[in-house]
């Protein structure tokens, strides 16, 4: 049996470190995506990511949306790293429980996924398995000096986010629990669980103008995702103005919920937190999208949260998978 | 429920009608791997093969063996075009009573399988999952004019096979059912089923000087891949000599067995069938691993075998994944 304290985060080390490791990698191991040197400066960059019915589906989300999320989850390392996703292959394991029409839906959600990003499905693979399962794996390439790596953040720099979070803790709380919430505030948490986006845009605009020092997609959560690029590039983050969506902090002081746990916990958020040089955050006001939300310390692997009460550690806690039954789980 | 007609190939058809096609795609839907082009007559090439414990693991097989014929399998379809594997990138689905030295196990077996063809794992993704999923994604890049499809097989070409085929069908039945065998045979067989090798190095030649017309690898079994490849190219193969391993002939020939049935129809073999000028198949004989086993028709879609007793239709029949329970599979 698993040990619990075994977690996913020690089974990637354990598997990375029995890699041998590539001369010359452009991109170390343990980034969002991984990368190989195809000629004339430019990169191959290469992501996949499993989606698991078990552990990844919430009540009530249909296949379409489904196949279309786990699509939008590996475009979105992509969109972190400032790279244009050009082809989507999709290895499918599928129950034999599914009808023809839920194979449609998934066929029809991957291809969705795609196009919404100008990527194109190119094949795949179809097993039967007992759960659902949806790997996707995405290509697309850039020049060497465009690519917003994780390692790359230097003391100095701001933090900054594209967009607000909060709305998928509250969101799978409706969901799986049946939570009441004003109708607005409902619509919007469930569709950020039923129909994410990726920060494409942003993350393609941040390459080319070379604007980001670093960049991270926040699928794990904003907490984690945080300490995942402050020890990454060996430095430490001093957040001062918490990203929480509007809607998230009005409903938790009425309901009196911790909004900053909502929004530093939910994870499956594909908003990409970067770090700029403060020149660079200033220019990229005309992009719009960035908020800024803190500063790069020299006090490496430390991500703490300032207040008007002082500065407190932020939890190193990460997006847990759904836990539908009562044994241990993986991650 | 699935109806039982509907099988992996119609699964396939559906998902792959329902993808909006790459304009200019340089491979067409359906082939051994998914191409794009990327400037300077390069072509990246992306290949995922998922292996699925339910269906796909033989009695004994340990993890190592199983992620490394993951990778292999994965490679086998990269030989088969011509292409050198550089990155392989892997998604894993773990049941929780996975130990930490079975993932070991797994994070070995990937890079041996790697590294046995001069290509590096650089990522990967882990879920957990009720039955151990492995999904390899293979990338390489080549020219345009070097990648064999599978569609460019023409009437008057030669059909060549990298091996001889017979070994896993027995292999099988010695691991799943007991099947007494003598020592070496039994050597051979179980080897093929849990230490198989991919043509990559033949594969790569007959890129290079432009040897074959068209290409596949042979992992569905010999006469499913016949078939594959005939349908694709629009044209028919007449068989004249079964490429069957000596071994398996004198045991069948012993033990009442059907060496031919066993050759055909046995399936994860990764041997290459291609199709080749004669001229070319002449030149080719330098290489030493090439065997001529028939010709190319002008009757599309039909694969036939002559023999001493005349011509016969080879059954259209593919290896089907092992069944280990009384309900209908998906293939």
């Amino acid at each position: 049996m698993i040990r619990h304290g075994l977690g996913e985060r020690r089974i990637i080390e354990i598997i990375m470190s029995l890699q041998e490791r590539m001369p010359g990698n452009p991109i170390p191991f343990g980034d969002d995506v991984s990368a190989v040197r195809i000629g004339g400066n430019r990169l191959a960059v290469l992501k996949c990511d499993m989606l698991v019915g078990m552990t990844d589906l919430p009540r009530g989300m249909s296949l379409w949306q489904a196949s279309r999320k786990a699509v939008i989850s590996t475009i979105s390392d992509l969109a972190a790293k400032g790279v244009r996703p050009q082809a989507i292959l999709a290895s499918l394991g599928l129950p034999r429980s599914l009808s023809e029409r839920d194979i449609r839906e998934i066929g029809s959600g991957l291809n969705s996924g795609a196009r919404e990003y100008g990527a194109y499905v190119l094949g795949g693979d179809t097993n039967e398995s007992k759960d659902l399962v949806i790997d996707v794996s995405a290509f697309g390439s850039c020049s060497e000096e465009e690519i917003i790596r994780r390692d790359t953040a230097n003391v100095g720099d701001k933090v900054a986010v594209t967009g607000d979070f909060g709305l998928t803790a509250l969101g799978l709380r409706i969901i799986e629990e049946g939570l009441k919430v004003p109708r607005r505030l409902m619509v919007e948490a469930t569709s950020a669980i039923f129909m994410p986006r990726a920060r494409l845009r942003e993350g393609l605009a941040l390459a080319k103008h070379h604007l980001a020092t670093a960049s991270i997609d926040s699928s794990d959560g904003l907490a984690w995702s945080l300490y995942e690029l402050a020890e990454s590039s060996g430095v430490g983050f001093e957040i001062e103005h918490l990203p929480i969506h509007n809607l998230v902090k009005e409903y938790a002081l009425k309901a009196g919920l911790d909004a900053a746990e909502l929004a530093l916990y939910g994870g499956e958020e594909y908003e990409l937190i970067v770090t700029m040089k403060p020149a660079a955050l200033k220019r990229s006001r005309k992009l719009g999208a960035l908020k800024y939300i803190g500063s790069v310390t020299g006090e490496e692997g430390r991500v703490t949260l300032r207040s008007e009460s002082g500065v407190c550690e932020i939890e190193r806690k990460g997006y847990e998978h759904l836990k539908r039954d009562s044994q241990p789980q993986l991650t």
